[in-house]
């Protein structure tokens, strides 16, 4: 989960043993100084009374509160009245406040000279405080965010020390959607627990964490949690224990992943044999729907609406402290206007990726992309690609418009056409009926687009050289709705892209039709605007001889997808035969579709800025391909020198921050 | 056909005009200072009275020779009587012996200028001799390997000259098999006609140059050639005019091309309109079979039985020239010990490329292979690839045995297992009650095999380091069968070679199995030999990383096909799409897959080779995509440093010679 290697081991630490099971003078507890959830600046923690360690994380015992307010808070939660909670649940500050004095000292002493949120572990053995261990302590990213931002404040760390407390990644958490206030409104509550880990999680229940993977969405109920449970914890949206405290396996584990968690619930009764929960004489079985609310401890009934978080004041700080340091770019892929427009509030400053096919897979337009594919000649296929270019028109014209300013990277047509084609007879005879052609001339001409290797095939520029038609129409779609935009006065900056480039002459073909075409429309029209003409690099020749493709090319995006197929020779819709077993065996320490291969493609990605700059010294280089959103693959993009990355919208702030890191280290 | 770009252009000579249609003492001629077909040292040509030069090579009128000698020769093959020559064909040398005498010492003089065979054309105007050209002559593999020799014996050029002579790939013409003498005995000749160019070719007829395409094998018959026939005469396999002698247009381009070719066939009548021809009386289809003798110039009815050639001596003093200049050695790519054999005649050293998994296509083993892909475990992959290891080390012995002494490469399994199931639902069937499973089980396995690019899957050593048992198997086999002929006293060099690397640790994991498995073989034998292990570079990753790859790798073989396909994402299955659109538009000037693409391509070799070596400085290098055959690449290699090239067995003279040429410029 980490992408930790196997061959890195596991420490073991000899050291001598405290007992906190020596009777009532003893006991055990785990705390943080600060709260792990919420990040809140506020010593928290559970500990037992004549118990082990083991005993307050497996969640076996309930435990109690170290400080009087959380101690109150948990009772208030757990529906304690506040008698009992001093009779039988007393916190460590009211039972023994000198230790407790002693342990709130330490744990300040340890905060300031960490300079960070300490978890720490304690025993007391007949009334003697020992300290057993000292970390950093696992957070959420809400937390995480709060605790850089609040001991920036506090002057403990500086700016770039508190960048660099972020974990780009764990920033994924805070944008993910939030229930509907208004769907909770109406929502059954059907118990509560412990808001172990803080966030909103529908799914369908399931008991074993080896279980995960049969919904697309599981919520994974257990009476407690193991480390052996870790991999169906990953893979659930979120977890349900019956036991445990806010510092047991589960709650910790959650926190670490920010993964949704409620723990404790008490009036949660699992019965593994028959696969069902009981609450309250309600029986809800495997396969059931239900949500879970990490920050309020809330279980509800059924499969709640949720809406876009709000994002808290600290992650704004972060995000402008990112920018301050990072010196690349960070774009977005959008191929929708909405998609720009949450890029641009997430702050993304262009678009890296619009990829114009995905345009064409809408239900009233395929119809025309399948006419212009399945035509026998070049008027047929003109034909219908009159039909496409006003919807084309259309929605650049609404991406421009969302992105106002900002560069819009285009790419030309890519996927071989087969995609578009109807595979299954019934569609087939349905075309046949709409086209008014024979039903073997559908089947004909789907089987003579069947490729062995499409992904090796007759695909991206490979199409606009073959079918010079198709570069025309999106190349004046492209200006027309610029221009159009001109018009009302909003600056539309197109740089049209060539998918697939693996010689310098097949770019110059597609490039002639290109400025041939937009010169045409800005003749038609007795106007102008700026565009850039440039390719994907994404084929390892392209990298090779990017010294010489950089003599046209205005710009460069490395396509880190493809690259990383041609280059490894793995194809990604194939790879599941064997790279799980490569992952498994040690022979791939991380997936290279996820993370960029630095030895090898990486060497692609370094030869090809080289080489284009050596021609065009300031040549315009940037990354679309996922790993754009990665942070380590960013930290080397930053090393290369690349003006921009550019992924998804939800991963702006993330690539933000990774890049103002790699700035930093 | 030659590979000159488009863009060359053609230039024009603007020179004075003299008139050979001036009356009885004008005429024209074209002559060839040697036997254009042969190489014999013998001055011939044909000229016509009263004509200008297009009348002699459009074949328009019935030309005569220059030389008595070759005009007796001439009626005799026309069976023209003695009288009949002298009186309607004399020769030049007859019909004005002063002219001739002149003509005779000019084409001495500027054979011995150029010192090489000349092509001449001649114009006589009202008694004077004028010539307007003079080149050196288009001429047979044969005639190219006999006059190199001969003007190296004349002491006319240096034996590095003479080698630069031969052009490598027109020695393929000379090792295509000839007609059956048996076969020849029983077949009728049903017309004689001039052996224009020699050979021996069967087919079926075509009368329309843009239809060769349509048969295989396509005997092209014309009345007369013409330019525009260009490409269908280089698609045909041999070509037959009516009309037309020994300098006609068809003559001369059959010969620059190796074709079999008979010229001037009076019996034939030609009838375009109905797609027939007729020779006495016979009426003969498209599409009917016929056999032609360029050689001889006999044509027969039917497809004649082939047998190989047999070599001059001239050719072995060629090879033996070769092989005293070459610096790279020659290997040769052979699945077979029949192959391996021809191979050793033409002078391979060693085999280069063995591939494993042709030998599982044989109609017994097929269900042993089967068996081992179809099998739910490991068990019963082991229980088939026991059937299998017999097979394997049978072959084995026999390739070594063929190459007694010289080191045999051998790459393990490659393809992807899918290749080896059947796809047809009878086959399936059939399969099913061998196998005695389920229809239903043989079905899944064979969809679960399927890949969406099989080309970048599941095959090539993420086979081996997936199912390692085949891996073993196939080292037992090739480890086993090296002792058994050492039992002989046969020297075995096996070169192990592990496919489709693309990082050190996938290496690794598959030498390890390489050398436990022949360890363990060597316990059991309690006896040992001397083996490499290596690996193919065809994935852009291995070359980028090739320094990591040789801490471990014995060798180095450049697999070509498969990295011209990943470094130009060209699948070369799908490429028919749009490689010939490509080429004719000039993005790309030759297909990749035939030349190696040194400016890409090449680089990734040269890196691979370079980086190796950084770590290995002796590192054995060498390629065995089918380029190891291709003049042009075989350059490249020697410029790059390998120490050997390999390629198919009949191509190994001719990349003999191409290392030589390359190690003399």
């Amino acid at each position: 989960m980490h992408g930790y290697p196997d061959d890195w081991g596991t420490a073991v630490s000899v050291q001598a043993m405290v007992y906190g099971n020596m009777g009532s003078q003893s006991g055990t507890g785990v705390c943080f100084t600060r709260d792990a959830a919420t990040g809140e600046d506020l010593f928290n923690g559970e500990y037992l009374i004549n118990a082990q360690g083991e005993d307050v994380v497996s969640g076996a015992r309930t435990p109690q509160q170290i400080t009087k307010t959380g101690s109150m808070r948990w009772a208030k939660l757990a529906k304690v009245e506040e008698a009992e909670r001093v009779k039988n649940y007393p916190s460590l500050e009211e039972l023994m406040p000198e230790i407790f004095k002693e342990l709130n000292e330490y744990q300040q002493k340890l905060e300031n000279h960490y300079r960070d949120m300490q978890d720490l572990e304690f025993t007391i053995q007949e009334g003697k405080l020992w300290m057993l261990q000292t970390r950093n302590g696992k957070r959420t990213g809400a937390a995480m965010v709060k605790i850089a931002m609040d001991l920036l404040k506090a002057g403990l760390i500086t700016e770039k020390e508190a960048l660099l407390r972020i974990e780009p990644n764990k920033l994924d958490e805070l944008l993910h959607p939030v229930f509907d206030p208004k769907a909770l409104n109406k929502a059954k509550v059907i118990a509560q627990g412990l808001p172990a880990s803080p966030g909103a999680a529908s799914g369908q229940l399931v008991f074993f964490a080896d279980e995960a993977h049969k919904y697309k969405n599981a919520i994974l109920a257990r009476i407690e949690t193991s480390p052996e449970d870790l991999e169906g914890m990953n893979i659930a949206k979120g977890i349900l224990t019956a036991r445990g405290g806010m510092t047991s396996h589960a709650a910790v584990v959650a926190r670490g992943m920010g993964k949704c968690c409620i723990s404790g619930v008490g009036a949660l009764k699992i019965d593994y044999k028959s696969r069902t929960m009981e609450i309250n004489g309600k029986v809800y079985n495997e396969g059931d729907w239900i949500s879970l609310n990490g920050s309020l401890g809330n279980i509800y009934e059924g499969n709640l609406a949720t809406v876009e978080p709000e994002l808290s004041g600290e992650f704004g700080e972060v995000m402008e402290l990112a920018d301050k340091f990072a010196t690349m770019k960070v774009r977005t892929n959008a191929d929708t206007p909405k998609d720009a427009k949450i890029a641009r509030n997430f702050g993304a400053q262009g678009i890296g990726l619009t990829r114009t096919e995905h345009m064409f897979f809408q239900e009233n337009r395929i119809k025309a992309m399948r006419e212009m594919i399945l035509s026998e000649n070049i008027d047929g296929r003109k034909a219908a690609l009159i039909k496409l270019l006003p919807m084309q028109r259309s929605d650049f014209e609404g991406i421009f418009e969302a992105m106002q300013g900002f560069p819009v990277t285009i790419r030309l047509l890519d996927p071989p056409l087969h995609e578009f084609v109807p595979h299954e007879l019934a569609h087939q005879k349905e075309l046949a009926l709409e086209m008014n052609v024979s039903l073997n001339t559908i089947i004909h001409k789907v089987a003579e687009l069947a490729e062995f290797n499409p992904m090796l095939g007759h695909r991206g520029c490979r199409l606009g050289n073959t079918y010079p038609e198709i570069t025309e129409m999106q190349t004046r779609a492209i200006i027309e709705a610029a221009l159009n935009l001109k018009a009302k006065g909003i600056i539309a900056i197109p740089e049209i892209m060539v998918p697939l480039i693996g010689t310098i002459k097949e770019y110059v073909a597609q490039e002639e039709i290109i400025r041939a075409t937009a010169n045409k429309v800005f003749k038609e029209r007795n106007d102008s605007i700026m565009y850039l003409v440039g390719t994907m690099i994404e084929i390892p020749r392209a990298a090779l001889t990017a010294d010489l493709i950089a003599q046209r090319a205005e710009f460069f995006s490395f396509g880190t997808n493809d690259l990383t197929q041609m280059t490894f020779g793995y194809s990604r819709d194939d790879s599941g035969k064997f790279l799980p077993i490569y992952l498994k065996k040690g022979i791939l320490t991380v997936d290279p579709f996820d993370v960029l291969d630095q030895e090898g493609v990486g060497q692609l990605v370094k030869m090809g800025t080289e080489k284009g700059r050596s021609t065009k010294p300031n040549l315009k280089v940037g990354i679309c391909g996922e790993h754009g959103g990665e942070p380590s693959s960013i930290a080397f993009c930053h090393k290369t020198g690349l003006d921009y990355v550019s992924c998804s919208p939800f991963r702006v702030p993330i690539a933000r921050v990774a890049a103002a890191q790699a700035a930093i280290k």
